[in-house]
């Protein structure tokens, strides 16, 4: 074993365990919940919001079941790899809301200097990998990178509608943002694609995603 | 698109999502932590456990930078795939902490029934996929499966590590019981496995883990 190789990875591996400090504005389900621990100090009740660690696990599951929906052949191992690392640089840069405008137009300059310290804790190599990674799901241009935004984008909106929209409620969201947001599922799957937008449509018709 | 097979899929999933339910006993790390968002249920001080999601998030991001390490080579997507659903039991079974010599003698009968109930939600293929999938992570024959218990057993004594054995503490866990947990490590890669073992030596030589 080459030991400074293997602590270089063993320090990016102990920063991105940070991910699991970064909340997103989708909250976890509802249903069936167990008992908190006595001891947790996540109080009850629950909604909570889930953090990047977990949006993260779910994308690789997603990921790994729903490969087959591409519309185009699909490396399964490299899309994973892509899901993986895509959200990284939130560690420094934060996470910034699909709909805050302002948030978005600084998200760029931010997110490549976090890119480029975070995957720089890495070897040479992985370095590489992963920052071209993280460049190609951005550029959205390949298979992977496309279905990966797929996946990126129906989670939230999969989970959001499991708690009949309370995220697009909290924050005023409308029926054409999250279409124009979701107008890109095509590009990596048809077929989700047009499940998605039945599902969108439905909420419209329940009012829980105002016209 | 089968959207009967489609929806058993999602079905699936939305279920899986209960794994950010599911609290273990290793806690996250405390440095450099962001300010909690004012709404948030989770209350500070840290430290909180973390949860089978955030666990299998970084099993999927070491096993795709520490691959290389394996003795043997490695098939790194079966093996993601592997390391993703060999907890999904868990939301039926729970956690059982790995020291629990009571809870781990029923741990089998009630793993495999939460098993099939899960992978059941599935299309035949995925649930004979994930399936063999976990048995195969059970089992610990292939070289895929001694690998996805290395990272499995290093990923909560790496963040354990960080907080100086907070865990270990806890449940008066001494060395003797680390390293025999650990001895499994060396199949899967004698490298990671005399690393650990040389942090566990130092561990004990600190005191924080006793003899």
């Amino acid at each position: 074993m080459d030991k400074e190789r293997f602590e270089r990875q063993l320090a990016f591996l102990m920063e991105a365990d940070k991910l699991k400090n970064i909340y997103r504005q989708t909250y976890t389900q509802v249903d069936d919940l167990p008992p908190m621990p006595e001891d947790s100090n996540v109080t009850k009740p629950y909604p909570r919001r889930e953090n990047d660690a977990e949006h993260c696990s779910t994308l690789e599951l997603i990921t790994a079941v729903f490969a087959e929906y591409s519309n185009e052949p699909l490396d399964v191992l490299k899309t994973m790899k892509m899901v993986l690392v895509h959200d990284i640089f939130e560690i420094d840069a934060g996470d910034t809301y699909c709909y805050d405008s302002a948030g978005n137009a600084t998200k760029s300059e931010r997110e490549n200097a976090a890119a480029k310290r975070l995957f720089g804790l890495l070897p040479k190599d992985f370095e590489e990998e992963f920052f071209a990674l993280w460049r190609e799901f951005e550029e959205r241009k390949t298979p992977e990178s496309k279905f990966a935004a797929v996946m990126d984008r129906i989670q939230p909106l999969l989970l959001n509608l499991s708690r009949n929209g309370i995220s697009w409620q909290e924050h005023g969201i409308r029926y054409e943002q999250v279409a124009g947001r979701n107008a890109l599922l095509k590009d990596g799957s048809k077929e989700i694609s047009d499940y998605i937008f039945g599902l969108l449509d439905d909420a419209r018709d329940r009012g829980i995603l105002p016209d």
